[in-house]
């Protein structure tokens, strides 16, 4: 299987469900609905280790949000238990501290049905200076602030979605296989409903479950895949003429978005000079319950 | 007191001690070096909410950099207690999950005779395969990663430092105070050692510790210093023709740190066009050990 | 005539024929693509001092692009007789001097019926080593450089468009005029077809033809609207408690492209606290064929 | 001769004299002052097709301009007999028509005894309203403009500099050619004095003198460094596994300058990996009085 004559491992990405919230940040310009969108998603690369797994959706145009102004969409992806935390220290602390920042509900822009809501009651901040008032038919409440007025929803919808989508971008030199890796997250960035929660959206240090020989970690270095243990470890998958890997990690509302959002990300990836293969990271099959196989995601391609 | 036509009240920032480490990431260019420091000081704005405060405090010369590469140092500042895991969680999964990162301890590059020292021992992570080297005379581990190698310190410098020095800038019109505060952050970043944590540098909703109204929360609005709510609440302290009022926080390695980006942020903020007076935010000196007079930071300005 | 509280001018803006090509830079990711458009497009503010009028018109995703990869279109306007020099020497010595562009005709993407075609005949760069191909059905030359290759179309479509439609931000601080500005050059980068090529998108500078005083200039301060000569100046036409006025101006490539931009640009511009009133300029009606009336602009949103 | 493991051709650069010009823009904010400095500079990459060579010098913090205000110094760099139009037209409409900017000389702020000067008197445009100032000791114009005011000084330094300083980053792969590029361009952007006018600093279609096929045109591809043409060309002087070249040339205000430029960029492109040779480009010596041998350059390095 090949893509603008890239190589494609017939294999699969095995991907786990996760509670999926989307919230819209608004502001008076694009740059301040990003800065508070900056803070907000960040330190959460993973659920292993941060509290959640966050990222910028997409942006959003002033005809699309209730405030009329320009927002960007943020998703944030955790356990149905520590969501609710999640969104009121995410918001309370970075959104609602933020510039000239209004906050709504984005969830349901892009899924239907959604049942789970989650109640984020910020209006204390208030002290009892706080109002209800109503924003294109949606309830929310105005915080007098230092610097005039916040306005939020305090209602949030939350799905099972899905984490850990994901594929490898091969490359016959480390830079090569970074820029296949950033032209595969510039891709997705135009894909609704996924982020890519890493830093830049690319994972440099993919990994495996456990440890073999530290017992007391949850995970470790995917060797098999390690370009310099090539020569050093039995059953090595690193493919003559690479010498570096990069993992690009999709969380998304749905299966559809994580696939669509691999599919322009593998392609966007074989367009760039030197990137020698693509694979994807599973685990067997015994794990997660979403399985992609790389050709039915790039069928369209093909 | 005036600095460029701009009132300065006579009044002093009350801050308090923190804990704060600094750590040097570099990459193959500034803009990597910039996407790990961006995931690894999110969250990161107010130590009530979030799990740490941290920012970006300077970018870091190649020629000043352990391995000559160029840098971005970042300060990670929390209480002692939870400096380790903060350190491991943010380093591990936001800095060595980043491509082609490595990373120094920064806290001699500015302060002398640091003592205490945090073990962050991310090799484990090599599961057996990582090695002990040497960088410009520092110990580092480098382990095998799907991208090829990172490379890291395994220890920390940390000491107590200063968090919450501030200031307010008021505007005749909110744009004119956020533009203020904008100019102020600019000039901050050009202060060795400090950090602006809060979204963008800038502070929207300035608390007062506690509540009237709701017993259960730690921190409500200012109501005091909320533009809206100058004809409804007494003793609003909203200067005439005052329309909105930011407040930079800056946390420090030291005193000296943070005096000097309080009179670089405070000097910028005046020179902006509607900027309309400057203030500083104090519990009445009964909290913090630390008080900045306003007349002492722009001494050599005024 | 109010929007979002903002008063209107009930006038039009006047505007003028120009020369219009639309050029698709496309490269190995967003950013090298956007590099390459912002040297192309550079020191062309205006046709008065300037040897083109030139700016970024939008994003153009790879699923849109000749060679699937991402994109930049930028506008390029100028008379039909300086169009060919200006072409040849913006893409030769912009875009096919930076790293991984390949450049397309995008005019017929926006407008139908275009008949006048440019030639833009490049490939001598080549000095015999050049060479014919086709891509998605298009004719283009692939010339071996230093880098490997480039890869251009050689005939630009070309229409008579129109230049400097505009409108007035008018703040009650400078500050917030600026902003003001900036939301509307935000909302504006969304429509298609049209360019706003001064600055960041704004004239800080609005001009009247001619001097009174200078005969040897071509064009002045518009003291009329000067804020600080509001006294000094009979038939001022400064509202009260206006201190800041900043000026968009858009070329396009049609009527309707203007009419689109005016619309969001204003609209967004009212959004932001402190503007104060939106106008637009004009010379009377006797110079450019084109008006465009607020009241007609604004139809949709009133 | 190798550093960093990267093997030096023992050769050098040969460059031109050049006119230079330094001029520094300063703003309400670092971005305001960016987005001026980045119009003023477009177009601009070549003396041999655009009016100029120019670009971005360095960031000059608020502590070292005259307003007090952040700046950013540009270079432009032309003949001397096109420089006044070229400084009238860029400051003229590309500054000046920019929300918020003044405009001062910054030569003398990096070289000694600059003689000659410019005039360039913009203040016409106040048709009359404008007026003569001082700030920290020199002379400028006030211009009132829509905006408010425009204040700029009207005599420029300009001395003979060094254009065409240049070395070569090869690249097993394109993009470990074009990351190492972008480092040398990061660590130039630290040196004073000096720019790289080319797209993103770099230039991927490194050029020689005349065709030999096409008498007509000025220049043409460097066929003895183009990769595709290694088998086809006589005399190619691409080496065995180098798969890409980007040029980085290098206009100053001095030899030393320029000199400190290639050493500083030269050591950074070494550091990315996949860099397989660094090189420089020359004419032989017998066009250029410059010349800019590596090891010289190299020295403190190797």
């Amino acid at each position: 299987m090949e893509l603008n004559g890239v190589p494609i491992d017939d294999t699969y990405a095995e991907a786990f469900p996760i509670w999926v919230s989307r919230v819209i940040i608004t502001a008076v310009t694009e740059e301040w609905a990003y800065k508070a969108a900056v803070e907000a998603t960040g330190f959460a690369t993973s659920a292993i280790g941060c509290p959640a797994e966050a990222g910028i959706d997409c942006y959003v145009s002033a005809d699309d949000t209730p405030d009329g102004r320009p927002g960007i969409a943020i998703l944030i992806c955790t356990s149905k238990k520590k969501m609710k935390e999640q969104l009121i220290e995410r918001i309370g602390e970075c959104i609602l501290t933020a510039p000239t920042t209004a906050v709504f509900d984005g969830l349901s822009d892009v899924v239907a049905g959604v049942e789970e809501k989650i109640p984020v009651k910020l209006h204390f901040f208030g002290d009892g200076y706080e109002e209800k008032r109503e924003i294109s038919g949606r309830t929310v409440w105005a915080i007098p602030k230092m610097e005039g007025e916040y306005v939020g929803e305090e209602e949030f919808g939350a799905i099972k979605g899905v984490a850990g989508g994901n594929f490898f971008v091969m490359g016959e030199t480390q830079m090569s296989a970074l820029m296949g890796a950033q032209a595969a997250v510039d891709a997705i960035s135009g894909v609704c409903g996924v982020i890519t929660p890493f830093p830049g959206g690319i994972v440099a240090s993919g990994s495996k479950v456990g440890s073999k020989k530290y017992k007391f970690i949850p995970a470790s270095t995917n060797e098999a895949y390690c370009p310099t243990l090539k020569d050093k470890v039995e059953g090595s998958k690193v493919p003559d003429g690479v010498r570096a890997i990069y993992e690009i990690v999709i969380d998304g509302v749905n299966e559809d978005a994580v696939r669509d959002a691999m599919g322009e990300g593998i392609r966007a990836a074989t367009k760039v000079p030197g990137v020698a293969r693509i694979s994807a990271g599973n685990f067997g099959g015994n794990l997660g319950p979403f399985k992609f196989e790389l050709k039915d995601v790039l069928k369209d391609y093909l």
